[in-house]
């Protein structure tokens, strides 16, 4: 129906999460509305971003150095390591200013359906990194969804013959949420765990 | 808090239409995840397109020649044009196959709030392609929203004087809609514009 070239930008934009053949159509058309200028940048924002990240040598977050900024900052607490899913997990907690620890990215989770195993997951280079003993705890930031609650119970089976405190996430109910509208698993996880208040 | 290069890439694509912070950040992820052929893949499916698409020199649709496809049918009835705001709109009425005519891009309506008068748009290249007589029905196919409106109110007075067929598409219930959960404006333009019933 559209021009070849126009039909191409549509599909390749398609295939990007959370676009569909209306948003890619509202892109595209926007796109070709745009300056030539505008429409540089972003394709050159795409691949340099894709030829300059790599991935941190040591905790696998994104970096465009061979050791990320977080792993070379030394004044971070050396003996806790957060296992996280993907890099963005990483800037999520780092915006709590809660952990001042250091990270370990497992590149997913553990996903029967899409047929990834822990074998896919960087969680050989995990255990690699706590063979010296100076990493005391471990935090468990897999998604709170049942792919990262298996990736958790995996991980916890697998880590705590080596006494290291592990521990999970809270799971509760989202701050300025409304008990309401909150589904019966999380007001469960929220009853489980509830702490007692001091007065 | 993202490496320079990620964080250029999630402004890039924090700009495009209907693509928030969030989303920006999980397409940069998406894209930095995949391989490099399919990331320069759409990065030249971006240029591509924005380098050979211009518009045509007779209804100003996106095309990659002079003149566009529907203008170079001469099957197609050369009596009527329907003017729409975005070439995306001709694509849209095409489907239904209802049209057998020509077509007239505005490119965009008018919106004062947007700083967009009747100048802004290919009004008069418009009335141009009516001074030899040959259209003797057009039908004002600009969106159903207050812009749309305005616009097809300003070209009907504009183009009355000229003694063409003026028309404008139907409101009413969308088809498998709810009659429930129609606006009233919606539900009123239905009323007014109800149709008698053959039996």
């Amino acid at each position: 129906m559209y021009e070849r070239s126009i039909q191409d930008l549509i599909e390749e934009l398609s295939r990007l999460p959370g676009i569909g053949p209306k948003g890619a159509q509202r892109i595209a058309f926007f796109l070709l509305d745009s300056d030539m200028e505008d429409v540089t940048a972003l394709a050159d924002a795409i691949i340099r971003a894709k030829q300059t990240v790599k991935f941190c040598r040591v905790c696998f977050n994104a970096t465009e150095e061979e050791v990320c900024r977080i792993c070379r900052d030394t004044r971070r607490d050396q003996t806790k390591i957060c296992v996280v899913e993907e890099s963005k997990d990483i800037v999520a907690i780092e915006r709590t200013r809660e952990f001042k620890g250091l990270y370990h990215v497992l590149g997913g989770s553990i996903s029967p359906i899409d047929n990834r195993g822990p074998a896919d997951l960087r969680i050989r280079e995990l255990v690699q990194r706590l063979e010296d003993g100076a990493v005391t705890e471990i935090i468990l930031a897999t998604n709170p969804n049942t792919e990262g609650e298996v990736t958790a119970t995996y991980l916890s089976r697998l880590l705590s013959p080596l006494g290291i405190q592990l521990s999970r996430l809270a799971s509760g109910l989202p701050v300025g949420g409304d008990l309401e509208y909150a589904d019966e698993i999380t007001l469960g996880r929220a009853f489980e765990g509830r702490r007692t208040v001091s007065v």
